[in-house]
């Protein structure tokens, strides 16, 4: 797709808005690859993925997820249909620098540093969108400096693309040094990408409790400098501003940090492109075969990443339509009930328990921060975080596993899902063994609420369900909210 | 101006861009007040404050100033031009509720919180944005919920207008109320706003050091609620929701934070709103006497609020221009230099220094954390922080007292400026005093960065310059850094 060359591009980026109705109408004009028709497309592609979930999309949480889904896409890889130069194009701004020779200063080589500018990618191994707290650094030359909101504006233009870190931070260094012509450039980025459910299963087996890995995001450090900030003096500078925020990056060197070791994607079973395998491709992790829904699928993914303006055929996206398929097979759905599914609730053994937090005055059992990762039916993305459990014990001190707590809420968080729905069903489920009373408290960050256009990077959501005695008694619920922030961090 | 109803509306909203676009067109449909109209005479208006600010508004950093500025507060009170309903719309999802009796959960009551949103707003008494972290939560009813997104983009719907803390939160709350009809809404804000420099002076004395207080903000924490959460018991859980994150709003009730306390601009003489006053309005702080100029820009004030689509004689914007200005006045140009302006740096004389931080050493001094405020001449923002000055001593342990240092700080803050030059002019300054050698390092938050477009709350800036000595010497300004980290809690 074409840069955008119209004379009110710049006047438009100014407030960062407006370019998406500015971009397809050029797209239309230009008749090729256009918004609405790639739009379209993706629509399509994720109508075929939600039928290979098993999902009917014309049920009412999922009618407008397509359009949701695709939206998103586009909106999230719209750097492919910017450009630099018209940017930072009238934002270079003539600085008197010092006398030859006296020092560096202003517009004449005092380095300037913008620190912790909050982004978000997404990762080309996995489509999944990552964090990236970005620091930009860069020495003026010309006796001229740029507006300082074009730096985050140019890094934003290349972390809306499918990215890796490395060449994320490549890409930025690169262009800024293209555009702005400065001594030289630094680029560090601290990127974070949610950790996969490794032991995620939709067959909740109670003695093989599933491991605790969900609350931790795979953390990967980049950089890049060009120019002046290649020699260590300035390099140095840059790192001793970076420290007075408390980072830390020393140590951090350029390409530290291969492809291969960051996505989590990349750990699974090496795929092949088109779906097709002789082994089972899903690692026997999930339900499905390969067969040709899997392959539809696979097909579909690759026709989004085409109506993105990528080319499916380079060579680090080669299994991406398969690994995004993987982890979306993650969580299909099953028709299977909880019940069926290899634990009968009805049956289970209470045992005495100590390993809990047991209030022996109320008989308040807390299961707390059970990790879960789910995915959100709107916007096909994952929210995951903690659920603490408190229930009434039925015998005296005796209780049931952690694991299999941990079970059920893996069990209800493996499918397409609202957060306010798991909450609820943790609790039925719940209550079906402890019928004196149950309440569940689900906290859960959503990869949508931080990487969709209204990118809230530090919100949170909290969800209470209350069953018998907890909706009739407030210092019981008073009670168990107490506990849970006696024991916890800070929650999500 | 009326309300959106087109049907592309909600479409594009769901990726929160396209939105000036659109509305400029709908707006110049309509023939009312239409967007490149409203822009046209607000960046007339800033050429009459720049004027009035004594500056030449063709000179290369202030050229496209009008147009910056202007679109910055058509963008920032774009809630004026959005409608509530037609966000909530088609983002109302059925959700089961459990059976009658049980308790609450998902559709049915269980209550929902999303924390930690950060938002700014304009504030009405000054026109200065200020910060919001706002907490939404809701009791769902009628076996539905609405898409979490929602709650963050209602609530941006009454940020993006002149406000204060109070009234915005009351307004989310309804807005809330009456557009999803749940059983109930809680609203919790805290507010942070830009404190004024009272100090702050273009006549800097070094018999009366400035206070320190630049560094502060104001805060206020005002919530709202509705239905259910009226009732104590939800309350409480929704105030126990955010404590699991830190946030502590216990006592906070409404009203709390009457507007007179909150806006330091409040606290300014009382003012007359069409500019003309029996005395000097400007509290002796300024050196324009109130005149022609000053009623100009009054009046070139109250036609952007016009354009805003406010209505300027509104009681709580009746002073609105005046303090506006006043605020612009400490930032008024002075042909006045340093030496001519209360002391000769030349003639300055040197102490034995012992409060300084001084690396006997090497014989650096380091003054660190000098409060500054000034203001962005491309948006015509506050950016505000701290200066850390080191240099090397003329003669054995002696130097000169943080007051005149501070003094110094004022006198090239109090401009229309860019950290680049602020930090070189400092630099010059000192280096006039200490010729052996000087580093300055300035830390801001740009208000600009926060409030523009772009949104990036977190981020600040650092710019160095470095004189003599220490621009040949890395052990001498890796020193002076290491000081200024040793310090500092965490910078800027």
């Amino acid at each position: 797709m074409g840069s955008l060359e119209d004379a009110r591009f710049e006047g438009e980026l100014e407030n960062g808005v407006g370019l998406e109705e500015l971009e397809e109408e050029l797209d239309a004009a230009s008749g090729s690859g256009s918004g609405p028709e790639a739009t379209r497309t993706i629509e399509e592609a994720v109508r075929v993925l939600l039928q290979g979930l098993g999902e009917d999309h014309e049920r009412e949480g999922l009618r407008r997820t397509p359009l949701r889904v695709a939206k998103a896409f586009r909106e999230g890889t719209r750097g492919y249909r910017q450009n630099v130069k018209d940017i930072v194009q009238g934002a270079l701004f003539p600085e008197a620098g010092l006398d030859n020779g006296i020092g560096y200063a202003g517009g004449a080589g005092g380095l300037v540093v913008v620190r912790e500018i909050n982004l978000f990618s997404y990762c080309e191994s996995c489509l999944l969108p990552f964090s990236v707290q970005c620091h930009v650094g860069y020495v003026p030359s010309g006796q001229r400096v740029v507006g300082l909101s074009k730096l985050s504006r140019v890094a934003d233009v290349f972390a809306k693309r499918l990215q890796d870190p490395q060449r994320l931070s490549d890409d930025i260094c690169a262009a800024l040094q293209n555009s702005i012509n400065p001594a030289g450039v630094a680029i560090a980025l601290q990127c974070r990408h949610i950790q996969f459910p490794e032991a995620l299963s939709c067959n909740p087996n109670p003695k093989h409790p599933c491991k605790s890995e969900m609350q931790g995001w795979v953390r990967a450090s980049v950089c890049s400098s060009s120019g002046v900030l290649e020699v260590n003096s300035f390099w140095t500078d840059f790192l001793a501003l970076l420290k007075f925020r408390g980072i830390n990056l020393e140590g951090c060197s350029k390409n530290c940090f291969p492809v291969q070791s960051w996505c989590p994607s990349r750990s699974l079973e090496a795929p092949l492109c088109n779906g097709h395998s002789t082994k089972n491709p899903n690692n026997g992790k999930v339900s499905s075969k390969p067969g040709p829904t899997h392959a539809s699928m696979v097909a579909a993914v690759t026709s989004i990443l085409y109506s993105l303006g990528e080319d499916p055929m380079r060579k680090e996206l080669i299994g991406t339509p398969y690994r995004y398929v993987q982890w979306l097979m993650k969580f299909k759905s099953s028709n299977l009930d909880l019940k069926m599914n290899g634990f009968n609730l009805g049956k289970l053994t209470l045992h005495k328990k100590t390993g809990d937090v047991v209030n022996s005055q109320s008989q308040i059992h807390s299961v707390l921060n059970l990790p879960f990762c789910s995915q959100c039916e709107h916007h096909l993305l994952p929210f995951h975080g903690v659920v603490h459990i408190g229930y009434f014990d039925e015998e005296e001190g005796k209780g049931i596993e952690r694991s299999i707590f941990q079970s059920m809420v893996h069990y209800y968080g493996c499918k397409l899902q609202v957060q306010e729905r798991l909450t609820r069903q943790i609790a039925e489920a719940v209550h079906h063994v402890f019928c004196r009373g149950v309440m569940v408290v689900v906290e859960a960050n959503h990869i949508c609420m931080i990487s969709r256009g209204i990118e809230k990077g530090g919100s949170s959501t909290a969800t209470i369900a209350v069953m018998g005695q907890f909706s009739t008694d407030p210092a019981a619920k008073a009670l168990f909210l107490q506990t849970i922030s006696n024991n916890t961090a800070s929650g999500g």
